[in-house]
């Protein structure tokens, strides 16, 4: 077998990236040993915490707990300071980029340059942003088997949970007709909570006190996160080619407490659920609440918990239930991905 | 990349067999394209339909025909007829067996030694025999390991639905601290009927009604099989070293309709569970009727579906639901098993 080392450049130094960062310290021996699999980083750039590049590499652990601090990273000692993330990207001698910027579903941007720019360079890429792939799969799929590189997203659907990473391995030669999921945790938050008699302007306070809803909650309240990931599990699980505003959407916020408690009664839960199938060769995908029947397992998911119901030709229904979000899980999601390239 | 060509022996050609078979015929193109796998079935032995061995390769469509109506194979033509299993394992110019035959767990014979003989020739193994593998795992990994074949097992638990095997994929570099699952269709069939006010034994008969219990039900409803799995599940992911009669059991037949449905009044379910923990350094396993909340995921799991819940270092819990058994949905555990294989 032969070592893989990753000389890695962070783009993106927030939560989902130290999430990563905190892995790579804590599993440094078992990659290796297990995965042969090592890894120097090279290069941290980031809007908030500065910018650092190092060819004899960068102390992660002394990055990360300054980062942690709100600090900035330009106080370590490094050949470079104050580049910006194209700068960064091109000017390292990295063979993988870890994109971890913000989320912007309009264009893409900044992650869709700082995608492309990589794979252009020959530069594996890494990333948890729906933005860039979910407007530009296709495109950015092309550029990276052009340049004999890969690019792999696992963290913008689930976080680390498994899901379309299953068909890869485990699911191998199993193909998917439908798929019908619980994509976003603030949404299905706000409704756990509707259950328990609040109404939706309430529960929706209580999602963004708890930090699960942002202070302009829009993109998950309207169903637009969700849209963006049932697009991205269209692309990859059935051959589509659709974007997130090709997919029909209908959000939580017009929902009120006494449809929530009325379906409860009628021994149904309303879910948020993004689903697709391939029918005739066409597929359809959309984003709206619907009243499930208990026997239903994604009815039974509660809180910010995630879920995705396959209906595959070799097993008929599978459900895979975890973490949609957060440091940790989304951290792991960046990293089955870097061990997955090294495996290949 | 190169081809993988498995000249392929059945050891038992019965319903999980036949279930592989029809997924190798039904995706010999796929098999090829995109897994780089071919195939040629070289021997098939089975005590009930007879045993063929052609190494120019078996017409497995008019075999697969021939079993499924109940007739014996050695109407085809065949360069040798009648052989036994150890026999064909040994004759045949094979690099991949298949075994399939019934499940012991008292001294997993005749697959022990079907594997054995086929591992120490230095032919690769896919099986779903539980006996062997929750009686003889270590021994047999070794064996594999020093002829440098693999031993893989995926259907001795949750058939095709992922279970250890994310942990090769999708959960690379995440470990497991405990498992908790729903690993015995029947008694969650048995336990799903009681809810609806049957009885201990109406229930059972009801199962066997359907096929889901045997004649003679005692693995099942005694924990038997499922202790098994979970001595398997023990051995694979948290590096025990247990077997199937040292886990502690206790069965559901002697469950009473009341106990189920002053359950369900507190709003619980009652549902046999297997687990296994790791606490400094021991393992314990075992398997239990319990009273799970609703807000478990498992206490949701109804009918014949399995399901399991890891807990784990990256994610925290993780759980899949998907079926336990089944022609196909086993016939598919030994496909991906193969198809991994063929990746290594």
């Amino acid at each position: 077998m032969m070592i893989m080392l990753f000389e890695l450049v962070f783009i993106g130094f927030g939560t989902v990236a130290r999430g990563l960062a905190e892995l790579l310290l804590e599993k440094k021996e078992e990659l290796k040993s297990k995965y042969d699999m090592k890894y120097q980083v090279v290069a941290i750039s980031d809007i908030r915490v500065g910018s650092i590049l190092d060819g004899r590499g960068i102390d992660l652990r002394k990055a990360l707990k300054l980062a942690d601090a709100g600090e900035n990273l330009e106080s370590l000692p490094a050949q470079r300071k104050g580049l910006s993330a194209i700068e960064t990207i091109k000017e390292s001698h990295s063979n993988a980029i870890v994109e971890a910027t913000w989320t912007n579903i309009i264009d893409g941007e900044p992650g869709y340059s700082h995608i492309k720019t990589a794979l252009s360079l020959g530069k594996h890429v890494v990333t948890s942003n729906k933005g860039p792939i979910s407007l530009h799969y296709r495109e950015l799929m092309r550029l990276a088997n052009n340049n004999y590189v890969r690019l792999k997203f696992k963290g913008t659907v689930l976080s680390g949970t498994p899901a379309f990473n299953l068909f890869d391995g485990a699911l191998a030669g199993c193909s998917v007709s439908s798929i019908r999921g619980i994509v976003n945790g603030t949404t299905n938050y706000i409704l756990t909570e509707m259950e328990k008699g609040l109404d939706y302007k309430k529960a929706l306070k209580e999602a963004q006190r708890l930090g699960y809803a942002e202070a302009d909650p829009t993109m998950d309240v309207e169903g637009g996160d969700a849209a963006a990931k049932i697009a991205i599990l269209s692309n990859v699980l059935l051959g589509a080619n659709i974007k997130p505003d090709m997919v029909k959407r209908k959000g939580i916020s017009s929902i009120t407490k006494e449809e929530v408690l009325g379906a409860r009664k009628r021994g149904d839960r309303i879910k948020l659920i993004a689903g697709a199938e391939k029918k005739d060769n066409t597929i359809k995908a959309q984003v709206s609440p619907v009243p499930l029947p208990v026997s239903d397992p994604l009815a039974n998911i509660m809180g910010v918990m995630n879920a995705i119901t396959f209906e595959t030709d070799c097993l008929g229904n599978f459900t895979v239930v975890g973490p949609g979000a957060g440091r940790r899980a989304t951290g792991y999601a960046l990293l089955t991905d870097l061990i997955s390239i090294a495996k290949s």
